[in-house]
Formats: structure tokens, C-alpha cells, sequence
């Protein structure tokens, strides 16, 4: 099962799937390509919020459902590779006049990963510019960044957020402000956006006058949106070649539309997976590529899947809680870690092995006579993949020739079809995320009690109780809210003796 | 259930763990603590591999079962401590008389894993050195790091390897060594051996006057290595305290002695896991920092509990296919990705939060009024604990003050008392890794089969068929390796129609 170019085959020898279990699964994929055919048609194939899916158009913008949309992808593409190339000669400059060398994203999830992977697979080459990634609201790990970084004045700086209000990225981004103003340096002559039109973001963008804007659109989900502004921009700044990325998609996209299963290395995929869990997820999937470039594969593929099938209720409304663990470093490295239990413990996986055939570019060295590092990394793998396929664990192999734009970007799409067909296989909407969604209502709720914990602390202090009791509020949260001011404001204190129901809190 | 002193605290309302859990653990965890005292005492405790399991001594060099071996510790210790200092103070130069300023670490496994943990824990602060870790035999990873780190110049070398025979660690040496030569820089003066006695790393160091050997033990378990020579000689270069660290391992190992179950935190987080997974490892543990620097503590304990726990046998030889799996990166990052599935999906795992109580050093910034990015960090933790729990999810709370030395110790010893204490619940050794082993078989065997291979190719070109038949060799592990020497090896080809059946392998 394989795609010839780029070359990217899909090995099932140890997989365990027999004509059998393809047999019993012909209706349902029957139906899941059909339905990925209306999805990719445009369909409002995330019912819930009632959008189009379009990540596919990307890489193939005449497939697009209007003209409208075509041309959007397409002067969106142009526009990036335009802006790259003024950005590498010098024709955009800082607004102090310097050159731009470097950038740092500030975005999270989707906007984030998938700049951070494509970034870390290609560290190797002779970048353009190098690229850093604020992820996350800690501002210890935001100091951290800002001093390894120094200087911002050769930076130019992407803040990232389809929606435009993600509290992670609005704080990563007002730190960074805060830290150009430091410094003296403009923020808005050196930020560009990419959100969603009319956004905060989108909105803050012009009206401080940043450099640009670049637009995502709602039917593309963060989790898929490598390839449009979201992954292409920072590939387009770091060098890599946007035309072999999108191509390498499209090469994927085109071979897994095909519906003779044992052709489709997506729905072999889906298909394993399936066979597998039972179709519940009752075994986790290993991610372990035998290539140091691909460490943050698994990561990437932990979100794409766990966030895509991780849903409680399937489309027609019954509680499934579906799901599809994702976990895995690198090889050979792993095998000294947590390969023991696979081996030999917890028979609760399956593993996805990646390959990659050249060892390295260049003069081999040998470590043996006639031995290289590159044959035992390929001895390491051909030996644990034996080992589990004795010890009745099932595995996939996918191999590649190399890890290049057009192959990493083949793997990708992939990935994101198998998802799309298992979704269908179990019935659940794999383009939402509604734990997210009320995990940031539950962050505001905090947030908010926190303002009504602060606005009651007064010079006498007060015990969490009488503050719960006060507010009307759970008592375990205001005091977990209480020990927190106590411990980042100098004019909250916490005193007394006898633990949690002693310790009064006042504000000076 | 807490440490005063680096303060530590295990909170446990969210665990579901009753009273009736730790009653009807009560015997179990008993003879639990005996065997952990006798551990302790110097027992054989790894009994498949004849071996004691000696890694609390080293935080108490009192308690070591023999003078010889507290002496050897301190004395250990006393000379990581002097050395680190000559280097800093350039009292030890590099062979062409440079300052060290960098260091490259070569091991893989519990010889990398604990090093890389505390240098990117610790990232921020001002560190004497900077370390690079080479943990893995991917030519192209290598060729990836020479090209970041530039000239050796200013590096010092320390090689790892507790056996002195692990092939990935000997080939990244042999590629540092051939890089020195290349730039004519001497590679024996600039390296240093961390290995057992008179092991083959151990005689090659001595045979090519390297600059240094320290000694590794066969009591220490490359897992819990980490505050031996391993972890400790890394983190004196970096400018970490040692003192310190030892100081808050040796805290928790007092703490974590107590055999009252209530005020023992290591006890209460293996009787959570157990419960959980029913001692049968059925739910994974996801474990969620909310520290960007803790980022790498899941996949050390990954490391720690899966190598340790994840066995096909228990003590009496019964099959028994333990484990327990370990996942996680950080949050609030991880909301925006996997947490979806922990919200709404599968329930096959419980949550392990890591919560930091001081949010940053020096003054902190508002990015709305009164509120902080660290608010938002902390209101992030506190809504998906909360919705967990409503969820039924099931999950415990590591509160620390802050990451230094001390705490960051401390958590280690936590869950090096709670794998043990754990391995005795459900009766597996927890100190010996016969996959790992086995997997180095394995790839022996693999490269053997590559040399047969290589040995039978000529001009004339042969199937994968007609070599396996030849070497009465399993064919798919011969045609694997064929095509890993096409991909790699000038001088032998692949040419031929018609797949693996009609591809005829050669060499010129």
C-alpha cells in the first residue's frame, strides 16, 4: 500500500488485518467515502458549528466549492510567498531598520504545533531565519524565552489565533509588547497576524497599524491548519519550499480518495486502528518514527487524533465517549525507556513505526567495519518490530526515502485522512472541540471568582470559609484561588496556624 | 499529605480514593514497607539480576549497607564537586588550552534522559555551561547537532553508559571522536567516562588517557541514576547546586518512609494508582505540569514507571503482563490539544497536575486590570481540575512553592518511592529491564543477518527471495535490510520490475 511520489508506503505485514476484517468494514468505508466526498464538496460536515470542512482545498484550491474560496487560498498562498521574499531580501524591514533574522510565534494548539513540528524537522538545513514559539501563559516560561532570545530588534513577531481571543496567545502577545517597549523597540511595525477576519486580533491588528494580517478561515480547525497561513507562513519565513509542501499533501489527498481499500494507505490505517480498539479506542496507538528530525510527530499526531476522536457523543447524540490515546517519542532512544512495557508488559497498544531509509546526506562513517550508526538505528528498528510481532503486538511500518517537504507533508495528510475516515467508521464529529471550548469558560469562571476573592479581601483577614460562604462560592476553589494570590502579590498574605481552616487571608 | 521542607504537597481531594481503599491495602502496604526497609538495608531486591538497588544511599550515604560504599559515594560526590569547579574556573582547559564553556553529553536511556530533564528544567537561570544531549544513533540527528553546536573548541565531552557497551552511546562517541578529528581537535583530552568498573567504556578511557572516568554502580538502576554520577556531574557543569538537590531527594526519602499511609505521599499517589487501574496498570496516567519548564518531567517518568513497572512476569514467575502508561507534555498547552479526549472521551486514565505556586520571578505584568498571566495559568488548572472531577475523572495535585533544586528533587523521590512502593503491590521486580536487553539482541542479530547479506550480494543481482533461501534467513527481514543498504550504500543496488518478488539486489 504505497503512494510512489513522493514515496511513502504503508507496510501491514505485522498488522494483524486479514481480508476478513476489510471485508466486514466494506459497508462502513463505503459510507465514510462517501461522506468524505460531501465533506470535501463542502458540506457543513461539522454539523455542530455548522461548517464546511476545508483543510483538503488547501493543497487542491480548485476543488473548492466556489470560486470565491479558490481565490482566497490562492492570493492567500501568493501573498505569503510574497511577503517571505520581502522579508528575506530586505524589503520589509524592522521599523528601526534592521533586517529581520529571526521569528517568534505566539499562538497555541493548533496554532502552534504545527509550525513547532515543521520547524524542528527541518532544524537541519540552512534556515532563512530561525523560528521560537510562545505556547503557553506561564510567565516564567515566557521569562525564560525572552532572556535566551535577547534582543528583539532582528525579530519579527506572529501572533497567531483563528479566533482572535485566545487568552494564551493575547498574554504571550502583550508580553512581548511589553518587553519591545522595554527595549525601546516598536511592537506593531514588527507583528504580523493571522486570525480570523474581523477578530480582536484581527481588529487590534488594524488598528495599531501592524505590518499584516493574513486570514484563516472558519472551515479550516487549527488541528488541520498546517497548510494554510497557520503552517505556511512560518515555513515560508524558515525557507522551507511551500510549493513541494502543498504538493506532497495534494499527492496524499489524491491517493486516499481512492476507494479500493487495499490502495488507500489512509483507510488501511483507519482500518487497523479500527480493528485494533474494537472501534472504542480500547488499545492506544505507539508513535515511533526511527528519526531524530520526527521527535515532535507523535505530539502533533496526540492532538490531530485525540482532539478529533476524543468526543462523548457520537453524531446522533448518544453518549460513546470515544476515543484514541496517542503517545511516543523516537527510536532507538525509546527502546531504553518505555519499549520494556511493550515488550513485555500491558498488552493495551498497537504501534505505528516510521522509517526513514537514508540513514544521513553525506560520508558515512563507520563504527564497525562495515557497520554504520545508520545500519544499527535500521537493526534497532527491524528487532523491535520482530520482537513485538512474536509477542502477538500488532504494528504498521511507514517508510519513506527521506524526510523532505513534499514526504513530511504527504505523512501529515495521511494522518489527517485516516482520521477523517475513522471519525465516519464511529460516527463522531471529528472537527469540533467542545471540552476545549468549556475549558476556557471554566478558566474565565476561575478568573472571575478570583476578581470577587480580591474585590472581598480586606485588611482583617479571612479565613477561605468565610470567603466561600461570603461569595456564595465552592470553598476548595477559593482557597486554591486564595493560596495562589498569596503566593504572586505582595499585598495578599496568608497567616495563621492549623492549615486550611486557620489560615486567614488579608490584603495590605 | 505534604513535605514542609521543600514544601511539597500531595492534594488528594480530587482522587476518589476513601478510607476503605487504604484499609483494604493496609496488609499489602505493609509488607510493602518491609520489603522497602530491607531494600533499603541492602537486600538482593533486584533478585533476577543478583543485584541490590542502592539509589536512596545515595542521598544518605549513612544508610548504605557498607562502609565501602558510603565512602565511595561521598568520595564520588566530593570529586564531581571538585572537578565541576576546575572546569569552571579553567583550572581544567581544554588539550589546546580553551576554556570550557559547553558540554555534549552522549548517552541514551536513564544515561540521557535525567541530564536533559534537569538542564531544561533549570534553562533559565544564568548556567555556567550550556549542555547538548546525544541520545540516540540517527546519523542525521548527529549530523543535525555538529552543525548547530559549530566547533568543539570550547566542549567538553562526557560519554555515559552505565554497561560501557551500549551501541548507541559508543556510535554518537565515535561520530563526536571523527568530528574532533576533523577539525583537529583532540578527542581524549576533552573527554569524560561515566560508567562501572573496568567496563569496555571504563578501558577505553584509561587506554586513551581521557580526562576523567567517575564510577557507576551496579546498585543504581540506570532510571534512577539521575542523583549518581549521571545526573550529578551534568548539573555541577550546568551550575547547579548539588548540595540541594541531594538535600531535597534525601526530605522526600524521610517522608516517604513513614508507613502511616495518610501522611506518606508516595504511598498515597501507588495507592491512587492502583485503585485507579485496578493494580492491573487499566488507566493511563497523564501527567499535566502547569510549568513550561517541567515539560520533559512526563516523559522521565514515562521512563521511570513504564521501564520499571511494565513486566510479562510477577516474582513467582507467573505471567502476569503488568504495566502502567504514562503521557503528557504541559499545561495550559495541552487543553488545547489531547485534554479534548481527557474532558469528553475515552475514561481510561487518571491526571497527575503539577501546580507551581509562584508564577514568575521579579514584577509582574497585567494584561488585563488586576490580572496576570500567571492568574491565567492557574484559572486554566483550577477550571479543568474542576471539570475532571465533575466528569468523574479522577485526579491528584503536586503543589510546589516553586522549581528549584530542592522541589524539583523532591518530586523525583516521590516517584521513585511511589514506583517501588507500587512494584511491591502488584509483585513485580521494578529494577530490571529484560526487554530492553532483549532488544539489544535483537539488533544484534539484525546486523549479523546485514553482514550475511552483504557477504552473499555480488555482480550478478539476487531476489530477497533467492539471498533468504541462501542464508535460511526469515525473507522479510532479508528484503528490510537490502533495501536499507540500497538506500544507504553506493555500492549496492536495487534494480528490477515487479516489486519484491522481481527486484534483484547487487553490488558493484
Amino acid at each position: 500500500c504505497a503512494l510512489e511520489d513522493p514515496f511513502l508506503e504503508l507496510d501491514l505485514s505485522d498488522s494483524g488485518l486479514t481480508p476478513a476484517d476489510l471485508e466486514s468494514r466494506s459497508a462502513a468505508f463505503s459510507a465514510a467515502f462517501e461522506a468524505m466526498a460531501a465533506l470535501e464538496d463542502g458540506a457543513l460536515a461539522n454539523q455542530d458549528e455548522e461548517r464546511m470542512v476545508g483543510h483538503y482545498w488547501l493543497r487542491a484550491p480548485a476543488l473548492a466549492p466556489s470560486d470565491h474560496i479558490s481565490e482566497e487560498i490562492l492570493a492567500t498562498m501568493e501573498s505569503i510567498g510574497d511577503f517571505c521574499g520581502q522579508v528575506h531580501r530586505g524589503t520589509v524591514k524592522s521599523p528601526e531598520g534592521s533586517i529581520f533574522k529571526r521569528v517568534i510565534l505566539v499562538g497555541i494548539g493548533g496554532s502552534a504545533l504545527g509550525p513547532m513540528l515543521l520547524a524542528d524537522c527541518f532544524a537541519s538545513r540552512d534556515r532563512a531565519m530561525s523560528l521560537r514559539v510562545f505556547d503557553n501563559t506561564d510567565p516564567a516560561g515566557i521569562d525564560r524565552h525572552l532572556a535566551e532570545h535577547g534582543s528583539l530588534g532582528d525579530t519579527l513577531i506572529l501572533v497567531i489565533s483563528k479566533s482572535g481571543g485566545t487568552p494564551e496567545t493575547r498574554n504571550g502577545m502583550l508580553e512581548l509588547k511589553a518587553a519591545c517597549e522595554r527595549e525601546g523597540l516598536a511592537f506593531a511595525g514588527r507583528a504580523v497576524a493571522v486570525t480570523g477576519e474581523s477578530s480582536d486580533l484581527d481588529q487590534r491588528a488594524l488598528n495599531e497599524g501592524w505590518l499584516r494580517s493574513f486570514p484563516m478561515w472558519d472551515w479550516v480547525g487549527g488541528r488541520t491548519s498546517i497548510f494554510s497561513a497557520v503552517g505556511l507562513l512560518p515555513a515560508g519565513l524558515i525557507g522551507l519550499d511551500l510549493r513541494a509542501l502543498l504538493a506532497g499533501a495534494a499527492a496524499m489527498d489524491s491517493c486516499t480518495r481512492q476507494r479500493d481499500l487495499t490502495r488507500n494507505p489512509a483507510a488501511m490505517m483507519a482500518a487497523f486502528w479500527h480493528r485494533e480498539g474494537h472501534g472504542k479506542g480500547e488499545r492506544h496507538a505507539v508513535v515511533l518514527p526511527y528519526k531524530d528530525s520526527l521527535l515532535l510527530f507523535s505530539r502533533y499526531l496526540q492532538q490531530l487524533v485525540m482532539e478529533s476522536l476524543g468526543k462523548r457523543l457520537d453524531r446522533q447524540g448518544n453518549e460513546v465517549f470515544q476515543g484514541l490515546t496517542v503517545l511516543g517519542n523516537k527510536g532507538s532512544t525509546d527502546q531504553h525507556a518505555y519499549v520494556q512495557q511493550l515488550r513485555d508488559g500491558l498488552h493495551d497498544f498497537f504501534v505505528i513505526f516510521v522509517r526513514v531509509l537514508e540513514g544521513r546526506e553525506g560520508e558515512d562513517l563507520e563504527v564497525e567495519p562495515g557497520v554504520t550508526s545508520a545500519d544499527y538505528l535500521n537493526g534497532f528498528y527491524l528487532g523491535t518490530r520482530k520482537a513485538l510481532a512474536e509477542g502477538g503486538r500488532h504494528s504498521v511500518t511507514i517508510n519513506v526515502d527521506r524526510v523532505d517537504e513534499r514526504s513530511f507533508a504527504a505523512l501529515l495528510a495521511l494522518f489527517e485522512r485516516a482520521v477523517g475516515l475513522y471519525a465516519e467508521l464511529i460516527d463522531v464529529n471529528a472537527y469540533h472541540q467542545p471540552g476545549v471550548e468549556a475549558g476556557k469558560r471554566a478558566a474565565k469562571a476561575a478568573l472571575d471568582l478570583q476578581g470577587q476573592v480580591l474585590g472581598c479581601l480586606g485588611k482583617a483577614g479571612k479565613t477561605a470559609d468565610e470567603i466561600a460562604a461570603e461569595l456564595n462560592a465552592e470553598r476548595g476553589l477559593v482557597w486554591e484561588i486564595l493560596r495562589h494570590l498569596a503566593a504572586n502579590r505582595g499585598d495578599v498574605q496568608g497567616a495563621g496556624v492549623g492549615g486550611v481552616e486557620g489560615l486567614r487571608f488579608g490584603r495590605s
